[in-house]
């Protein structure tokens, strides 16, 4: 009875203690503390991710990077709220996919799954509580809840380092309506949570943790690197077909194809049942694709429409609520992936439907199920709309494992956990500067993100954004509604050709940038604060009074949103319609352009005015870019390529070529080559070398036949 | 022990199992109900107003007008899940101050004090959890949280009115991303909430009920209705006294001004103390100003800073995070509200100061205390958000009834209870058309707003935001940042002359008006939704589909947000800068033309094309409208006017004029008279009488000096 006892008087009074975090090492460099009870569902329980140990374990060394003493953590409330110590310049990054800002210290975010809205709150595709700190760590909250996090916005009365106190009827200071914070602080709706510490000692280490205790990245098949054009939604089999034989008439580089709603016997909600009409033989249809080497992608949204023969079986195994009619399937419940798993198998993996692209898992609140819907697991509505994204990725990434495939595929909704699943992010948001700003952010919190092509209103928007679509993890044309092609505005069909063909030039590079990004946890496409050299600091332009516009002289920041990193060398600077010229701010170390191997600068900002034709790129001193001939598919597994590499600049330099099959798994048993790339200074001359794959190791380039260009004199 | 055991089965249990609601009627016409266990702070609680009880006896009768079967209560996991039936064609008004939709139906809102951010999506100045339904009655959530509101957006798989099942594949039907439900549902963070169904018959009745059961609306004091100017913030009391002067000279009508943060010795945090050089004698500049008849109206922010007298008294009573470096005092706690007593009293309220305008209780996220602050009363920060310019107002007008003088100011931030505070709602959001919806959407939730003038692009935009401000609770130009006066733009003073004297003419009615509000809880400035014969139904117009912005095929819904009735008789239609015509839309009976008493339309809507110096004004047949000569300031306690009193349209009719002495609250003690206006058709003719005073109430009229026009020949 005493146990008892203790329990009642613990449900009454324990609740509002302070709890006691011990902080474990899990992984090297990385801890692990326990606040309050956990949930049974969290993000990364959901995604089942099991940390790449080999590559967590090349690191270097990294040190427990915060004070303990200044982390504070407190239960109360069935809340659990977080205080982490911040220093003065400190910058952060990451606590989200957001759109329009890269540093987030000074704002307040509540994650919450959503379509992204125009404004940077917390409410995206994949509303992350993982931050990255510009001393080299990261922090990661685990609980599928909506999160609010005040990234250095809240000033404590008790505070060691209290803001300047200024009078704002004092002119001549400069009164700021944000006084200095010296903390994060978190509040999680939730009874418990696991928060989890990534060591630097660089920002970049902490990702490559971060991402590496999540499995790493996901290598994509070699196909999916390549072109991909979404076709009208109400497009048939043979309209289809007609599409791909169009691809090869223009000489434009095609690998796969995204189907759209069409398709479905029923769609929104969907029966993800072939329609007998347009697609009389889905078989037929799938091998006249790959006859033409093309694969093909569905869209899906995951409401099971009353039409579909899922219905019956899964209404039991289903949400109180409906979306656009359609059930909203349990996926925490292992019967309900099983019936959906017979279901796909059945009518489209067998086919060979080579992936899927899944749609309307995010929001917004009116269309998807409501926060006070319930699930027959016990799952709240608000952890399932965290997850629900996440549980679709694990689940058919473990359908195209099981045929040892490699799937690459589309996603609306995805959260912490998730960077090895097959998937890229998309919207329907399209700013083309903000989708940019995108993919740099993408690269903080684990997740790939493509800058996707619908329409234009001109031939240099059309042009500008294909440029910038072609550096970014997916080369998509989306044409659902509007039917566009790649040659729609023939002023800049052979810009847009270009541009596609270099990507697959370049594929060799971009492989193995992912390659890094599976093993390393390197994000392929990054933000420049993620790289070495660069120094840039937010610049704060002072808030000019004006009583209807600016009536609290709010400061406004300028943050580098609009140039990225693709792997180590090649720095991307997009170009959007109506520029004329831009500024890129090269890091430390001399830069290069890509296309004359010119000298560029070092640690400089400079003014660009490129010509139509070229998105402005430039590379690493010493950098090596190795490439192939112009292709329209990306290489199969067998293929044995010439290779071209380039070197850029006067340093000597290496580049470490992966390979492997493209498209299984074998690689994850050690069916792959590293050769080594190098040049050398040789008699005050530079000169290559190519190392040699293993014997037995699948290497689809013939070291024999590679030429070297210096690119720059 | 067997108590303990059930005790411990019950809290493993119970809280999951769906809560049994009695319904009870607390008042005429009004039910409550108790879901969970209601927390000790709520909105209601905050006001802490009483119900008017005579006002709602004079209401008609009321059935409970839902089908109690299909309200739903469910308690889980330290929440409140609650759901409301829907009727088919049923609309929603409500939901907080929005500022862009009227028709809540079919959104989403999280109600959350905070700056309107410009979406419609709860973050409001008065997130007031109240909806009305045009079918005649209103639903509260009386809960201090975060309550998140699906109104008529979420549909069940087992609702008994199912939406239609549609393809979106077969586009020979209409497919909409929101299909039809039958529901409101309700999310309440909290362990419990008191939930208060209002009867009708009518809309307007479910508000009054609302209104009376918090009190009532307030009754402003006279002056309060006249003009307003907020000067410059640094000007200092010579200044001031020169600024009206100058309204002297321009004849311009002026009853208080607003002083801005100048005032404090330091502002942002305050001091709530003088500073000693812009203001060396705070007497002889209140005293000065009233020798001119112009009251004194003070800025502040609730912030205590470290530089007042009240910093170390208050210290112990704040919480745990600072604003600006000031402290936030907890006002639940007596001890703290009686020290703020102290010293307002002492420093402006005893030397003649007439009321606050309070900023800055409202938001955002990153400028006041964030969620995981913490207060000495146990109050939760989330609660605190919620009431916080609650309590100011509560605090405030208590000080002043105890002086048994009337006050009027502004607010940033209220919420539900508040009906009966002297408060009007203001912000930075500065679009003229917002501004009005906003004024609409006022009504429907027992608030004032005033959409303030501060700056304009053109002489046209000037003398339209005048027109409007000058048909608004509060009739203010606020010029502390720009120093505009009323005559900035030359070619148009004598147009905002012009308007500002024709609200001081029509100040009988809008006194009266404003004392509809008082006893029969009828907003004063209301949206057409409200008023009789007005049968407007939002129109659905079907959406383009169009990938990059509206990919959804969603419906836009056009709905009536620029014009509403001020009382009874009087329909406004402002105009805004850029518009030549525009549509007015007259209720069912006739309507006549305010200037000219032409007949205008009768349940139509027409096309006006109004001169720069007239906004558009239509009355109701057979309407009395009484006005007194043109004046620059409020009529004083004493004064006895002669009035004009205007009959529009051909039918007989009534008006109750109102009157009180208009400073003190012995009108509240029976000290008031409400003469009847009359005129009734005399052999064919029609013809005006007065009723008289009773004697000993004040009345401040001449019932032998008075002018009867008959304005439509």
């Amino acid at each position: 009875m005493k146990a008892i006892r203790l329990t009642i008087v613990c449900l009454l009074f324990c609740a509002s203690l302070p709890a006691q975090v011990q902080w474990t090492e899990v992984q090297p460099g990385i801890w692990k503390a326990v606040a309050g009870t956990p949930e049974k569902i969290s993000l990364l329980k959901a995604a089942g991710a099991k940390p790449a140990v080999a590559g967590l374990q090349q690191l270097p060394a990294a040190k427990f990077p915060l004070s303990k003493g200044d982390i504070s953590v407190r239960v109360a409330d069935g809340k659990v709220y977080l205080r982490f110590p911040l220093e003065r310049e400190e910058q952060l990054f990451g606590l989200g996919l957001n759109f329009q800002t890269i540093n987030q210290r000074g704002r307040v975010s509540t994650l919450h799954m959503d379509h992204y809205g125009g404004k940077d709150d917390g409410r995206t595709h994949a509303p992350v509580p993982f931050y990255v700190s510009s001393r080299g760590y990261g922090v990661l909250i685990d609980a599928a809840r909506y999160i609010t996090v005040y990234a250095g916005t809240a000033v404590r009365v008790d505070t060691k380092n209290p803001p300047e106190l200024i009078d704002r009827n004092d002119k001549s200071k400069k009164w700021s309506s944000m006084p200095y914070s010296d903390a994060v602080e978190i509040l999680v709706p939730a009874s418990g949570a696991e928060i989890y510490i990534f060591g630097g000692p660089t920002a970049m280490n902490a990702v490559q943790r971060y991402n590496l205790f999540n499995g790493g990245g996901y290598l994509p098949p070699k196909w999916g690197l390549g072109f991909t054009q979404r076709v009208p939604t109400l497009y048939s089999q043979t309209d289809i077909i007609r599409e791909a034989d169009e691809f090869e008439k223009h000489q434009f580089p095609l690998d796969f194809i995204g189907v759209e709603p069409g398709w479905h016997s029923m769609a929104y909600p969907c029966t993800f049942e072939w329609d007998g009409q347009r697609f009389p033989n889905p078989k037929g249809f799938i091998d006249s694709l790959m006859a033409r080497g093309v694969r093909a992608n569905l869209w899906l949204n995951p409401y099971v429409s009353p039409k579909s023969s899922l219905y019956p079986k899964v209404k039991p195994l289903s949400g109180s609520h409906t979306v656009w009619n359609g059930l909203v399937t349990d996926f925490t419940l292992p019967q309900a992936r099983q019936l959906f798993k017979e279901h796909f198998l059945k009518n489209h993996i067998s086919l060979g439907v080579s992936g899927y692209k899944m749609d309307e898992n995010d929001g917004y609140d009116k269309w998807l199920w409501p926060d006070v819907a319930t699930f027959p697991s016990g799952t709240a509505a608000e952890q399932m709309r965290q997850i629900y994204g996440v549980m679709m990725q694990k689940m058919t990434d473990e359908w195209y494992r099981e045929q040892n495939r490699r799937t690459y595929g589309l996603v609306r909704a995805s959260n912490a956990g998730a960077s090895n699943f097959p998937y890229v992010i998309y919207n329907d948001y399209y700013s083309h500067p903000d989708f940019i700003t995108a993919l740099i952010n993408s690269s903080f919190i684990g997740v790939l993100w493509t800058p996707e092509v619908r329409a234009s209103k001109s031939a240099e928007e059309w042009v500008r954004r294909m440029q910038s679509v072609c550096f970014s993890p997916m080369a998509m044309l989306n044409a659902w509604a509007d039917g566009t092609k790649p040659w729609s505005f023939p002023e800049v069909e052979s810009a847009v050709q270009d541009v596609a063909m270099l990507r697959m030039r370049l594929l060799p590079y971009i492989y193995s940038v992912f390659a890094q990004y599976h093993f390393e946890g390197k994000p392929p496409f990054r933000s420049m604060n993620l790289t070495d050299g660069f120094a840039y600091t937010a610049q704060e332009s002072g808030g000019k009074l004006d009583a209807t516009h600016n009536p609290y002289e709010a400061k406004t920041r300028s943050e580098l949103k609009d140039q990225y990193m693709m792997g180590d060398d090649i720095l991307v600077a997009p170009v959007f319609a109506g520029q004329k010229t831009r500024k890129v701010y090269l890091p430390a170390g001399k830069w290069y352009d890509f296309y004359t191997g010119a000298f560029a600068g070092e640690n400089t900002a400079i003014d660009v005015t490129p010509s139509l034709e070229r998105i402005p790129l430039y590379v690493r001193d010493g950098a090596l870019i190795p490439m192939i001939p112009a292709r329209r598919q990306a290489p199969k597994p067998g293929d044995v390529l010439p290779l071209e590499v380039r070197h850029y600049g006067t340093a000597p330099g290496s580049f470490t070529l992966y390979d492997d099959d493209g498209v299984s798994f074998d690689f994850e048993k050690g069916a792959y080559s590293q050769v080594k790339l190098e040049v050398k200074k040789d008699g005050g001359k530079l000169k290559g070398s190519v190392g040699k794959a293993q014997a037995g190791k699948p290497f689809g380039y013939d070291g024999k036949n590679v030429t070297w260009t210096f690119m720059t004199k």
